[in-house]
């Protein structure tokens, strides 16, 4: 009382004390993709600081901000499993080439001569796609990567970062020492922040010696993060693998006992049989890229397989080079799609199933599913609202099968993200989209001199 | 001058004066697709009546309405080469389920119960769903047909539409005798019509008797239209034709002496090198839907040996039912990356060449590119407006690699059909679109029952 009285009440202070919520999404339908696969009619989420707090009726008015869902989907946050972000200043600088072409000509001179900067204005345009489309949690690895959490904490959007590691010196950190003393910085560093969490990112197996991804599961296992590699992505990989060491990359992997559940195996394009039951008894998870995958032409990974055998899979879009977007509904598309076509059988991957690998097993796979990827009491508020008043998307019969194959990224009209309202409308609050623009297009100009030897 | 002089001179007349042109689109770069593929950067394309009049400079004011592409990009209406528009009812009602259960449980009952104002009502949503997505052009095949053109009319689009004939009696015509009456009165009535042209469209080569393909044919060929039918769609159905026949289907087709430039193949998955060969040969188009099959697991069409025989290949979306979107530009960019996957190559079907099958090619194939599908003087004005100012379109090296592999149906902000201005902003100006919803609510409220039993 005398704490009470010596503190004048204030018109917030008043609301505080009245609103026992911070923000409540109402007028929806929620897509809770909880264990039990609940969708709730007409009801609320209730948000109390970063936190879900509760998941009931729909009053009136029991927030300090109300947020309509105008008759939608309310449903958790998508999670790109893996990207490289920076690279959206890259989108559409080549394509259709051979591989060897795009990858000497075009990515690694530019690459060669990038910097922070650079790599800070990427990432913050592919936060502002990824908001506007509804991701709410990514996986990034790539060059510089503070800057990439430095985007990702300026865009607040949860994201899991890593510098990427290889034999060669790189233009951010020079000698693999350097690398290693980068990636704990890093982890030192962001380690404490509410959003950005760090992982270990050695590139692949065919740019990676032996012995340095040995310490680099080393440090992982030790810090208790993530360790993250591209694995078996392309069939020449694979003969690279098999011609150095006698091995499937998986078996490469098991040799050098980096086979475990913190371990996120990303594309996993070409597997035998022995490999799928191996990532499957070590709890390996593993990130689906399939636009990627197709534009590529590295082939078509065995998803319905790795499913069969209980490995956790989530969707990931990887670099604006080689997709060319960030747009996690056409990723669903294209999951959905390239699967039934490939096995001939319309029934595998089902809708359900996809918005699943998007959500809760994407959380799952990056190790966050206790804090996103669902809807669920206690969990952090990571939350997009897709519109569903729209020509292309009515009438609705089922939720699941809108959202994979009908809905586009642009439907989702709201997005919050550890209980902050970060887009409201499709107005992004957290980012100047048009100053945004103005700097990629300055990079752009700076590419396009890299490209032609300048 | 007496008459002058006796009509007072309004405002609006003066206007009319003064202005040489109707409307003007400016501020853009124009992708024409015309023959040598011209970009043209910061100029303008100015409208006189229904006409392309001048493509030229970029004047501050020279039209009676002038249209900002504020910077984006200029290029002719998509060409949906093959749909059901009124199954936009049916979209979700069923999915990722074994082709002969979803036919037989879901699409077919509630097809024996619609009635012309469902194909109406569908093809209305279909019709904003397409406007809203940058199609101005769509071939449509479906029953109640006529309810289709009066749709596409009242939206302003420039549709082909023709009534499905097959060995069953019709929910619309009854007999065969009365469909090919049916398909007469069409022909006469919407003949002259300046935006729906009809068809001639038997389902296919496992519904349709030879006699019925026959007399098709012959009535198409007597009237100077396209003849227009599902080809090789799936495995079942060529072991079907096969079974019946002896002979692959387009054998079959070639010896009842169907093929022809104005014969139009949908689908044509499932080719042998001589069937190939032949389409080539005849002039038969072909129009491409990998969405539908993809997800229905028909497999994937030969398409790029199609185009090497130098084969006319538009895109389509198929019917809702099996998409589930009508969205062209997520349709290009399946067809760009499906070919890559199954080939292993990433060079084929490059972003020009997919560009181009949704637009001039798309025409070509509907007997259409004297009038639509490029932007050149003299042409029909179709034009829509793609905003690039946004943040998945930023920064921007090639105009067709965003257009196929980044942008979205929602990016396209402008749209003319037959010079009239359609979707101002995504202001669609020619449809009720909160009526049409409320609308396809409510035969969703049927559809459901009958699904039910009801």
């Amino acid at each position: 009382m005398e704490e009470m009285a010596s503190t004048p009440i204030s018109q917030n202070n008043f609301n505080k004390k009245m609103q026992p919520y911070d923000i409540t999404v109402k007028n929806g339908t929620i897509l809770t993709m909880d264990q039990t696969g609940s969708i709730l009619e007409n009801r609320a989420v209730h948000i109390k600081g970063d936190i879900i707090a509760r998941i009931g009726d729909d009053p009136a008015c029991e927030a300090r901000e109300v947020i309509d869902a105008r008759g939608g989907l309310i449903l958790p946050g998508l999670v790109n499993g893996h990207t490289h972000a920076a690279m959206t200043l890259f989108r559409g600088l080549a394509d259709d080439l051979p591989l060897m072409e795009w990858l000497n000509h075009y990515i690694f001179p530019v690459e060669a001569r990038m910097d922070a900067d650079f790599v800070y204005v990427g990432t913050l345009l592919a936060c502002a796609e990824m908001i506007l489309s509804g991701t709410t949690t990514f996986c990034d690895m790539y060059l510089f990567e503070e800057q990439a959490a430095r985007a990702a904490a300026q865009a607040g959007m949860r994201a899991v970062v890593g510098e990427v590691l290889y034999d060669f010196p790189s233009p951010n950190y020079g000698e693999l020492k350097k690398g290693f003393e980068y990636t704990e910085m890093l982890m030192e560093k962001w380690g404490p922040h509410p959003l950005v969490s760090i992982a270990v990112e050695p590139h692949s197996l065919f740019t990676c010696h032996p012995d340095l991804l040995i310490r680099a599961n080393a440090m992982a296992l030790n810090a208790g993060v993530p360790l993250i590699i591209h694995v078996a992505e392309t069939e020449s990989e694979v003969a690279e693998i098999q011609k150095r060491y006698g091995k499937t990359p998986v078996q490469h992997l098991a040799a050098l006992g980096l086979l475990g559940p913190h371990l996120i195996a990303d594309h996993a394009v070409h597997l035998n049989e022995a490999d799928m039951e191996r990532l499957a008894e070590h709890g390996v998870k593993v990130i689906s890229n399939p636009e990627s995958n197709m534009k590529l032409a590295s082939g078509t990974a065995p998803i319905p397989q790795l499913l069969t055998r209980g490995v956790i899979v989530g969707i990931g879009t990887d670099g604006c080079a080689s997709n060319n977007n960030l747009d996690l509904f056409t990723e669903m598309d294209m999951v959905a799609k390239i699967h039934k076509v490939v096995s001939l059988d319309p029934t595998v991957m089902d809708a359900e199933t996809v918005l699943k690998m998007a959500t809760i097993e994407g959380a799952r796979a990056l190790g966050l599913s206790r804090i996103t990827g669902s809807i669920e009491v206690g969990k952090k508020a990571d939350i997009i609202v897709v519109d569903t008043h729209r020509p292309h998307l009515t009438p609705m019969y089922t939720p699941y099968s809108h959202l994979v194959y009908a809905a586009k990224g642009n439907d989702v009209i709201h997005s919050i993200i550890n209980g902050k309202v970060i887009m409201k409308d499709r107005r992004v609050h957290t980012l100047d989209l048009d100053g945004i623009m103005a700097q990629a297009r300055e990079k752009a100009t700076l590419v396009e001199a890299w490209v032609n030897g300048g």
